[in-house]
């Protein structure tokens, strides 16, 4: 039996007004950025430390009462939805970069701090926080989803950048994973195991995140191709000629469309590739150069390249807006993101194929790719009081999960769980999936982190 | 009790000769390359399939039978040491390369697959497997161990390249790990608490594995500077202005000393980078050039560049002989050597302190260092019916040890913890060890995994 009420009175006497139990906030705290019903938590504590963290799980395993971590709520799969109740911990207060280390390339942070604040704190440094997502996350929030992103194709997701950690188990101990040397062979990678665990194994209180050097020169051109197929060709050879792309994303005809109507541009109406090179002057003009051979030999349209801030800062402007944009075509609807992720060989028949699908259902939804990593999304809207309509746009998601899992893929490339995939965890897992629920029974035996969520014991 | 008598008759049913219990496939399966007693496992299986190596752990796991994987014995922490007996499987038929898929960059293999196998596979391909841990290793031991080497500081430790997995668990079950997409936000990280743990939680069976595009272009370089803090100072340097080395060696005078006498060179008696680059034709002369200017500022010496072959392999060849070159200063003396992993900025000192206590045990031992990750080995050998010259060894090896976790490092960068390391498994993960016990105790409630090894539940 759980006993919320005992541990908020518990949690009240520890935190005093850092518990809090007033419609508002628990009512921010029920939000999602999608589809799914509101839902509050019955109240929402804002610890400042580890030490408080720690204790409020002692007090939450001593009632049963389910935990929920927040960091800002950009989740796209319903991650912070309280689905039985309990207490949201906001980790907005911890809030601090701890510590850079210039030498060694590293900064730890809190898990409150968000990845834009990091970036500015170090804007000094010459380094930079590659991993981007698009919302203005937190890392903590982005190490528990397993987030990426844009800068993925080059530097990595969340799982490759977060090097150690500080957890605090559901019984309240305090561990640390991982260390400050680049790499170790020494015991199981509980780091690996904590990112992307969602909150159900755990909260993370501090991470130690790699840094990147700021590269001397950045060029960006965007290009546009006859077909799906040619741009995703183009990115093959281009990743197989060891053209280290830093980023390379790929829009749609009609995301195109879009972005034309939304930011007044005049871009043909056919899919394009935009990217951006990294490295020294004589490096990114390298890269350049050879990309355009490689986007020549795949009929890719006029292909221009500038290194100047002003035509990048508009190029990935339009970028940026592909989802306002597509919003603005549906005002006053909710919007859903889907996310699959496919090995390359098989992303152009992948989106084509959901192409098909918006087709046949006659229904505008633009997609966009991180076509670097085989991942991509279609934006799909519908009225919020229209349930038929929510269900058609579930329909061409779950197709889109089911070709991904039929070639080998997966059900999300970055988005995670949540509640949203959870269903396909047994087919995408089949007998890991057991093994994955020992692993959640063994750190959560009492079934409070973040229930529900990835893993459903119920 | 443990019943191997019986577990022996059973498998021999399954296996017929591939289950061996001479003397002479014993002894073999009993050596190891350093400096360990002997140890004979009861019998060796030598399963052809998943299907066998799945009825194997169930026998052991009915008879309580202790298994020890074994890849080719390379290891340099006696991880294949059958310490409480047991059975040696023998991974060995499994040595098929079953899949190499050009446009995903991504090859899957059979455990027993070297990784000098699988490359001489692939050369027709445009792609390579890019960790070099030096030996022939087994894929699948350099999975269970999270080996790295050479190139690391470029293209990743094993963590990074292993994609995906069959495992068989102790109690027989088959499970499969990752998807064959890049990247993925779905569920636990199996595929990473797999890598690294030595065969205590499960036997590989089958590996994806990423590869990488051959360069265009390899340029390499050799350059003496007056201290080891010079030379890692250019290291620190380079990577931070983002120049993408592929390899980046440090040789200490000791071992530069040593080459010299065994391969008839002439390197100043000074420390050494090796270096190189991979890229286009432009991209390496910009990273040589590039790097020459860091060089110069930091007082290296003359620096001179090669894209030629046969400079190239003449180069490796002296940095790659830098054992042998050791152990022929100490003819039939057996070797040790030492791994620890340190942040980049405090590896100089870390190499610095552990000349100083070589100079005052009068040992001569040479150091070589993969620079850009910040791991070191010493090279120590003594007279193997010398018990005080092995503790003197092991003492010299223990101050590496301590200082790495006195500066947040860690005591193994690539050669895991076996049962030489064990000691130091508190000292490092604190409270997180209790983790990793409880980990091992879930997939292997028998202890029957290579029990002794890493993680020690007795």
């Amino acid at each position: 039996m759980n006993d919320i009420a005992s541990a908020i009175i518990k949690i009240k006497a520890l935190l005093g007004d850092r518990l809090n139990t007033s419609h508002a906030v628990r009512d921010l705290h029920g939000q999602n950025e999608t589809y799914f019903q509101i839902m509050l938590p019955d109240a929402v504590a804002f610890p400042n430390s580890t030490d408080e963290v720690s204790k409020i799980l002692k007090i939450c395993t001593q009632y049963n009462c389910p935990i929920i971590p927040w960091g800002v709520g950009t989740s796209l799969e319903g991650h912070a939805l309280p689905i039985r109740g309990g207490i949201t911990v906001d980790l907005s207060n911890m809030n601090k970069v701890l510590k850079v280390q210039n030498e060694d390339m590293f900064a730890i942070v809190q898990p409150g701090v968000t990845r834009e604040f990091l970036n500015h704190e170090l804007r000094a440094t010459g380094l930079f926080f590659s991993v981007d997502p698009g919302a203005n996350a937190t890392l903590g929030g982005m190490a528990a989803t397993r987030a990426s992103g844009t800068t993925t194709v080059r530097y990595g997701t969340m799982r490759e950048n977060v090097l150690a950690m500080e957890i605090v188990l559901s019984d309240g101990r305090i561990i640390r994973t991982g260390t400050r040397a680049k790499k170790s062979s020494a015991g199981y990678d509980l780091t690996k195991l904590f990112v992307g665990s969602e909150g159900t194994l755990g909260i993370i209180t501090e991470l130690t995140l790699a840094l990147q050097g700021q590269p001397e020169a950045i060029s960006a051109a965007v290009c546009d191709f006859p077909t799906i197929k040619a741009a995703v060709n183009v990115v093959i050879m281009a990743i197989q000629a060891g053209i280290p792309l830093a980023r390379i994303e790929l829009i749609d005809e009609i995301c195109i469309r879009a972005i034309n109507k939304y930011s007044k541009l005049d871009y043909p109406e056919t899919p394009h590739l935009f990217m951006e090179f990294h490295g020294s002057n004589a490096g990114v003009a390298d890269q350049s150069q050879t990309m355009a051979e490689i986007i020549k030999e795949f009929n890719g349209g006029d292909f221009q390249w500038s290194t100047k801030p002003e035509d990048r800062n508009k190029l990935w402007a339009a970028r940026h807006q592909a989802y306002y944009a597509t919003k603005a075509l549906f005002p006053k609807q909710i919007g859903m993101s889907t996310d699959v992720c496919v090995p390359i060989s098989k992303l152009a028949k992948a989106i084509s194929d959901t192409q098909d699908d918006l087709k046949e259902f006659n229904v505008v939804g633009t997609i966009i790719g991180h076509v670097g990593d085989g991942n991509y999304h279609t934006l799909l809207f519908c009225d919020p009081n229209n349930a038929k309509e929510l269900e058609r746009n579930k329909l061409l998601a779950h197709r889109m999960a089911q070709r991904a899992l039929d070639v080998g893929g997966t059900v999300t490339g970055e988005h995670g769980i949540g509640m949203g995939k959870l269903d396909y965890m047994a087919q995408e897992h089949g007998e890991a999936l057991n093994v994955m629920s020992d692993l959640k029974r063994l750190f959560d035996p009492k079934n409070i982190m973040n229930p529900g969520k990835m893993i459903d014991l119920n």
